[in-house]
């Protein structure tokens, strides 16, 4: 059951970057520079991911690009370990932290007084005068905030050209989505193996976070719910104990390099119920029609409807759902959104989770949640995880 | 060597939110509600913490308060984990996610389309016209983002007044930080005897991530790093195996029901060189001064320069550090900031992590770091983890 190859990818995620880099300015041919401030996006086009936004909600990074060149604006905190990936030239830190070097070009003191000086010093080691100046707006909420460090620069908003290169994932960015789903497929396979009466919802949970820190992954949520709890969509796990009957839904989610997985398997403690079993049957059989449904030139909104309308028909007429599954990458949930009436249509490259979740409250919630990868001809399932009914 | 107390506190999370707000408007007597927008502050006003924030950086939540009511606004989808803690009257959604029901009152679907939408219907639930709104600015970067919301009202800056009354723990508070120390020092525990080498960063990584949730903690940064890499400050673990003479330093973050610990222990595979021994011993000697100056009326900035002076007279007379730790709570790093000059004066009750870190590039990084609770006659350690030189 444990899927077979273990080993970690070997992408250089410097260089992923930089293909990443050259990827966004062929499409903004124009644009001399890109400035983005969000820590998804400055992890894509510099390949360095920080803990500081796991520590601290309001710390602040920026990164300024050009097709061969980086600057990261960072905390003087960040630069040692920013260090292990990017050349010292490329930091420009702010604030004040001590680290010692033999080397004392490499002492880590405070450059830069404050966020916004080290930003034009990254500024005008990046870009030319009179240059025009790529501004990604993904987390900008006021534009005002950013205009006294950019007041030399011609701006043109390149957010959507972003997204829109994002959606087709690079053959480096699909190996560390994969390796994501795998050390969530361990997880998973374990917690089933361990799922017994009277283990606890929070056990099972460690035994699946185990596995994501071991491979190299950070745990980012652990929906691991049984019983009644089922039902209560992104809850954490409790400690509760399995009880014979019990529904047992595991939805997750982590990361590896800044890539995300998120999947999801239910199974049935001791036995299932003809409910638990009829229910169970409709969202598989939903599932496996979108699954059969994904190929080039498909629009996300048709893979929606036909997940809806084969759950229904195949015994849960009242199914309703805001989306059947998402794009996902740098972050959890993006490009292309399954959802009624949308246009976008799928093409080779493209890293979807596909779900029929049916949740009823009181009586449990159920799910199979499986990332896929659009091919040529169709869909390659990066999950491969069983997800048959299964009664533990 | 395991700490012996394993039981989860049974602290009731709505009811100590209910006596952090009786204490908040004490502080603001003029003041009808109070409205923030902030995670850790809904948590902390609310006893609801929300995975979303985990999920989606960009999740936008609301918790509106009086002495004795409570008003969220969040996703539709967050509904239902939020009904395990608070009353449906409570809970006003934005956005469309079915979960059916039995009872139609608890179905949960679209309430609000918009989350501003959502925070108007709260606000009118739990505030009369004319009535004084305090407003928590707390990662609210520009003021006319929320004006249109809260035009109705007369609005009065409470930021200062909640971060005065957060600096001191209730005695709930000091449970649930006591036992996320706790989750951490099982960690280190678990990975200090497993620590030899070839083993890898990410292998002892995982016994401590288990330890964690098993808990019922999240991890939240998991810095455990060998050799070279030890001198990296926040730095993920990787695929490197410890080998003889390594130093190990092992910096963790986690959260229990939203309350952060934060610790730190070093120690050397095989031996350590009189050279590690020297600087361990001096670093040590710093943070016993530090631990031995907490008592209430002491300034942090008296802490700080107590940790700096000490370290440098045991033998590290160019120890430099930006700060020699600080207040621990529904965030990481918060009041009191043990930094150079801060006047800020420790109280009873008041929980602190203290630290004396000390990096060097190429050569290696090591701490140890304590959350310890302020008393009225002195501190109480709440981590009480060995913390001697230790050779695995």
């Amino acid at each position: 059951m444990t899927p077979k190859n273990s080993s970690t990818p070997s992408v250089d995620v410097v260089e992923l970057a930089t293909k990443a880099r050259h990827k966004l300015f062929e499409a903004c041919p124009r644009v001399g520079a890109v400035l983005t401030l969000d820590p998804a996006h400055i992890g894509y086009l510099t390949g360095y991911r920080s803990t500081g936004h796991d520590l601290y909600r309001y710390y602040q990074m920026a990164a300024l690009v050009s097709p061969e060149r980086v600057a990261l604006v960072l905390g003087a905190g960040d630069g040692p370990p920013a260090s292990e990936l990017l050349p010292q030239e490329s930091l420009f830190c702010y604030g004040t932290f001590f680290v010692e070097s033999i080397d004392r070009a490499k002492h880590w003191g405070s450059a830069y007084t404050s966020f916004d000086a080290a930003l034009d010093a990254a500024l005008g080691s990046i870009l030319p005068e009179h240059c025009l100046l790529g501004l990604d707006h993904t987390g900008i909420p006021s534009k005002d905030q950013l205009t006294a460090s950019l007041k030399n620069w011609w701006i043109e908003d390149i957010t959507a050209r972003l997204l829109d290169c994002r959606v087709v994932k690079l053959p480096g960015e699909i190996e560390l989505l994969r390796h994501a789903n795998r050390l969530l497929e361990r997880g998973i396979a374990v917690a089933f193996e361990n799922a017994k009466i009277g283990v606890t919802e929070c056990e099972l949970a460690a035994l699946v976070a185990s596995e994501i820190v071991r491979g190299g992954g950070m745990p980012r949520s652990l929906t691991v719910t049984s019983g009644p709890r089922t039902a209560l969509v992104d809850a954490p796990p409790s400690q509760r104990r399995l009880a014979h009957g019990d529904t047992l839904r595991l939805d997750l989610d982590c990361t590896y390099q800044g890539y995300w997985a998120d999947i999801a398997r239910t199974a049935f403690i001791g036995q299932a119920t003809p409910k638990q079993e009829a229910r169970f049957s409709a969202i598989s059989t939903g599932l496996a029609a979108e699954r059969q449904a994904i190929r080039p030139g498909v629009s996300a909104g048709e893979l929606f409807r036909t997940a809806v309308d084969a759950t229904r028909r195949a015994g849960l007429p009242a199914f309703d759902r805001h989306n059947c599954g998402h794009g996902i990458g740098v972050n959890s949930n993006e490009r292309p959104r399954i959802v009624e009436g949308n246009q976008e249509i799928l093409q080779p490259g493209m890293v979807i989770c596909i779900e029929t979740p049916y949740y009823e409250i009181e009586w449990g919630g159920m799910m199979t949640e499986q990332m896929m990868l659009v091919t040529e001809n169709g869909a390659e399932p990066l999950t491969t995880l069983d997800a048959t009914l299964r009664v533990l």
